[in-house]
């Protein structure tokens, strides 16, 4: 198939606009791989892992592929610093920051000779990253599924907004499925998308079968945006999401949110399957997803849908 | 300029498939002769207007143009009945209802020979519509300004989906803005869009100059999503919204929401400029306008933008 080339493209020396977002329990090193060697970027999410398994992520893609890969960091995390220096030292080139503030790494970085992109949700965080020296910048819109940004901003009009201000390349998230959704993206003025929900339901995905299964019978409104008042969070509305509905309906604070929440929900839910109980964090494009698919299909459709739908354009 | 057909400027027969939203006390003769002589559909916003207000308008309408336009009628609204009667005996044959179940009025106004179009905010009220008959849908996102859907679906997302589930033509609304905003919607599988915030800000808007001024001024995170335990709105986050926040954030109900509400605060808000006690509904994309235009210069700028954008698209 044709390449699409954009600035990002150019960026990091791939073959389409098409990043696959880092996230927690779901981008080990095959999915990175398998979408790396698709002419895509691949993520590992470091998120979700200890110093000493990102290092083995990292070296196990570097066996799958030769094609450039990147490394999702959330800037709140525990180990983020181990994972940086591990990542430096494995040679890896391309960084992903979020949850944080860009300001800490991204010139420690840049001097290493890397490639460094933050994730923001609204127009100021977009102008701090950029003056922090990042190369591009990834913005998030409300219909994101896992963590989100307080403003609410949808893709649809957080786009637009940030390219308008900004004179780095803007990559879009949030909401995007097939390649309809990269033709918007790119409409709007994005050099590039990335995508977490579709790739978190791949093949390659270190997902769960149960979670993945659960997100191919989840229908259109089956996504919601909770604790709020903790960190804006879309999941699935299994029993966990209802009863912290309930309890936000009621005016729950914080300490009672953070109380009914606990540790290890996402792990539980995504991980180890439990649909009920665990966060079953994924966004509003699950309505779409109505199979798990390999990373060469989920590709192939991507790609392919693109030119034919920029073709019907009047 | 070029024309942009689409099935949407056929049903209409209209130039472009742009569609002013039938706005609460911005949408009077105006506004919609103005849309409609550059090619557009103006629509007439009934919610706000009492019967004989109405009919005065239509009669104002069919004096300032010879094109095609419509009416808005939200369905739950205490006069509807009145302004459809009214709207047939002035020979009006476009139709658009919202907020309310579309199998309502839907057969007689065919048989009248007028084209209907109901308003919906997720796959269910789609494949409803689509029963009832109409004769195309808009899917209104959540980015959207005023009254909006429970779901809280995003434009993005909502566009494919219901494209996907249905066959009659998808109209798009909620954040768009420009070109690029059209030729997004069309990427996403829309036949057309329909734009309220933007011409709510338009010389031609009867909205007051306090109201259109404060949109001007509005940055990014200006609006929210309040009332949702009564019905989801989304306004400017003024004085009266802040107060809202603070009960919800309470756990008020539905009850203690209603009679801080009270009657008439968008009017207040929209039509009087009453600034920080009024409703000022207006969507997300008040951050992106940032000057008070005429019809004609926002729709040479949305067509000009659409070919421009879609020259870049690699």
């Amino acid at each position: 198939m044709d390449k699409i080339k954009t600035s990002i493209t150019e960026l990091f020396s791939i073959d389409y606009p098409i990043i696959q977002g880092g996230m927690i329990w779901c981008s080990g090193h095959k999915l990175v791989s398998a979408v790396s060697n698709c002419g895509g970027l691949g993520l590992i999410g470091g998120g979700s892992m200890r110093p000493e398994l990102f290092r083995e992520h990292i070296r196990k893609t570097k066996e799958e592929t030769e094609k450039p890969f990147g490394v999702n960091i959330p800037l709140i995390y525990k180990y983020s610093e181990d994972l940086i220096n591990i990542a430096l030292e494995e040679g890896v080139k391309i960084f992903f920051t979020s949850a944080g503030n860009p300001a800490k790494y991204t010139s420690f970085l840049k001097e290493k000779g890397c490639k460094v992109v933050h994730v923001v949700s609204n127009v100021k965080f977009a102008l701090k990253a950029e003056s922090a020296g990042v190369d591009a910048i990834v913005v998030e819109g409300f219909e994101a599924g896992g963590h989100n940004g307080k403003d609410e901003l949808t893709t649809f009009v957080l786009v637009p907004m940030v390219v308008d201000r900004v004179k780095i390349p803007v990559i879009a998230a949030g909401g995007i499925y097939d390649g309809r959704g990269l033709l918007a993206a790119l409409s709007l003025g994005a050099e590039g998308v990335q995508i977490g929900s579709r790739f978190a339901v791949s093949v390659e995905s270190s997902a769960s079968y149960e979670f993945k299964k659960r997100i191919v019978e989840a229908g259109d409104t089956d996504t919601v945006l909770v604790l709020k008042k903790v960190i804006p969070t879309r999941l699935i509305k299994n029993e966990f999401a209802v009863r912290v509905i309930e309890l936000e309906n009621k005016g729950a604070g914080r300490d009672e949110l953070l109380k009914i929440l606990g540790e290890g929900r996402a792990r539980m839910g995504i991980f180890e399957g439990n649909i009920e109980e665990g966060e079953l964090e994924i966004g509003e494009v699950a309505g779409m997803i109505d199979k798990i698919s390999s990373v060469r299909e989920i590709f192939d459709d991507i790609v392919s849908g693109y030119f034919k739908y920029k073709e019907k354009l009047p």
